[in-house]
């Protein structure tokens, strides 16, 4: 038996992955060539010009890694941080929590700002932070895929740029969904996942260095303590006339992405956006209308990352069990403080259409009456 | 434009990728399910298991890794290695050579015994330097992709397995093109990649860990330096009844790789080591009635890469741009003493076949006269 050929497709509105365009599907399947293929190095030049584009930089370095947002973190953090170095993390979900023990795991000596799950980092207490002590890179998570709260990066930027710290953001759920404005809002470095809203199967993961960053990784004192994910090396296959291979590259996985990619870019940045938030807010009233909460204020919502209340005496588990089992819809459950209290609900990319917003609401209907 | 659209297919006879079964890109086109899907649990079971036959192992811990070989590499010294361990590496090769880079940027103390590149490992000079030092771990690769030449790691883990070592092998090019026993050889950590015979494109890449291995990874002084790759949380979600999200696992390219191993138990596994094997007869038969010599004597060499030395007064650059643009063949240049001077010719899983040796021989008789 071959277990691939009963595959049910899933309408996947949890918190990732989204669902693929079958454009995305079809570039998957498109023929391997070599990672040294003149015709191959085209098409990773049009997949750095794409991830400019929509991340909003004019980085030379931004290329994906080859791994999932994981990954991307793991290589934000690794490339600029040594032993010692105090790092300031804003910490109000899972991510925030992940990015202090992956710096932790390097040796920095990590303080952070801890704000309640389902509320928004404060700029002003971020402020307060810096004027008494210095940081070599400060971290935040833009859209907190556990909470889905997103945090007003374009003020952290502002304060953070007074400083002479490497800020870091996590656009792993917002980019491709809303504005990711790396240049504009001063982030060194930005890193992101395939299977949010740019709507490619997990597997690549787009990241941006600043001069800055990339003086950080010049002046280090020792190697990157992480061979495969050594910008200092990766960057000499993804710039310059001649390529040196460092590692085989996830020749098909950049298709997807390449496709993904121009798929955004077709359609307007604008749009999708706008597409994103329309189908937000007619989920947000669907969901009211049925009596369901939003644990986040509406301030601070993302578009593409919906927590939800689960209702008085409805069992979330079982919510989900029916989902996926009699409508063929993945919807996700919290994670840490909020397991148990919240479901998650995505719209991202692909996903976000209107006609995927009224199967899930009919279905919550039928489940919850 | 869309750059998807004008691949051109290539007959990849280099040292990877290799050329992609049809049925292998139709299972990255499948449609994507969450990663924890039940359904999809199911697939990563069958995956663990076919890895266990074609690997040789009852290891429970045999699982792809989410990155492509290089990562594999990284992840087998990141989890048992510490800060001053002693560590020996056996060297031929390119990747041999990269294993020390790996080792030490981990902090490892890394002892070496090197042998001239296009020649095998000697047992009897790793079993003199094993009787006066004792390492924690001994490392060596089985096929050696810069130079042809395959290292004879059955007698190497004899010796190994005289002392407490942890037995390091690469398997990357060689596992699915020729036997790799991990139990009966006394391997404790083995790795692959997805490119090379088992021909499904890179970005995934079968790992097994020893009793042995994973007790060095319990018994460890601190928390694994690489939050991606700690196998103590990966193995949760690989593993046992509940599993636990650590990060989303590359879903389609899982589905390519679950098609790639069937396709090889499906063919028998001692039916696709002779394929290999006869292929490999035949090509170098054919290399020799042209006049081009191999580089590594016949005892030693791989059956799925092959070294050929330049013939005098060819330009091997020219010869492998006119078999790529005039003949959409692919092969690949010599690495660091042996650029350009010798040319490495791949027959790995799906391009080991008797007509695409034939296309590669008629190329070569036509540029070469």
């Amino acid at each position: 038996m071959n277990l691939l050929e009963n595959i049910q497709g899933i309408l996947l509105m949890g918190p990732g992955p989204s669902s693929v365009h079958p454009m995305t599907y079809y570039a998957l399947s498109r023929p391997t060539l070599g990672h040294l293929d003149p015709y191959f190095i085209n098409i990773m030049d049009e997949i750095k010009s794409y991830l400019k584009e929509i991340m909003g930089t004019e980085n030379n370095v931004t290329i994906p890694v080859s791994g999932t947002g994981s990954a991307a973190m793991e290589a934000s953090f690794v490339n600029v941080i040594e032993p010692g170095d105090k790092v300031l993390v804003l910490i109000n979900g899972v991510f925030g929590t992940r990015m202090v023990d992956v710096a932790e795991r390097l040796g920095a000596d990590v303080d952070t700002i801890e704000f309640k799950w389902g509320t928004s980092v404060q700029p002003e207490e971020v402020e307060k932070k810096l004027n008494n002590e210095s940081y070599k890179l400060v971290a935040v998570v833009h859209a907190e895929t556990s909470t889905g709260v997103c945090n007003p990066v374009e003020q952290i930027g502002d304060i953070v740029s007074k400083t002479e710290s490497i800020f870091l953001v996590d656009a792993v759920t917002s980019l491709g969904g809303m504005p990711v404005e790396v240049d504009e809002w001063g982030v060194d470095i930005c890193y992101s996942g395939s299977q949010k809203c740019l709507s490619c199967p997990p597997g690549v993961s787009p990241i941006t260095f600043s001069d800055k960053a990339l003086a950080a990784l010049n002046n280090r004192k020792n190697k990157v303590p992480n061979w495969y994910l050594d910008f200092s090396m990766i960057i000499k296959y993804w710039e310059g006339e001649k390529r040196s291979y460092h590692h085989t590259a996830p020749i098909n996985m950049l298709y997807g992405l390449y496709q993904a990619l121009k798929l955004i870019l077709d359609e307007g940045l604008n749009n999708v956006y706008k597409r994103h938030q329309d189908n937000h807010e007619k989920l947000v009233k669907g969901l009211e209308s049925l009596g369901i909460d939003m644990l986040v204020e509406p301030d601070f919502r993302l578009p593409m990352l919906n927590a939800v209340i689960v209702p008085d005496g409805a069992d979330e588990a079982e919510i989900r069990k029916k989902l996926l089992e009699e409508y063929q819809i993945e919807i996700g459950a919290g994670l840490g403080p909020l397991a148990g209290k919240i479901l998650r609900i995505g719209l991202m990319g692909h996903t976000a259409r209107k006609h995927n917003v009224e199967r899930l609401l009919t279905a919550l209907e039928n489940i919850l009456n």
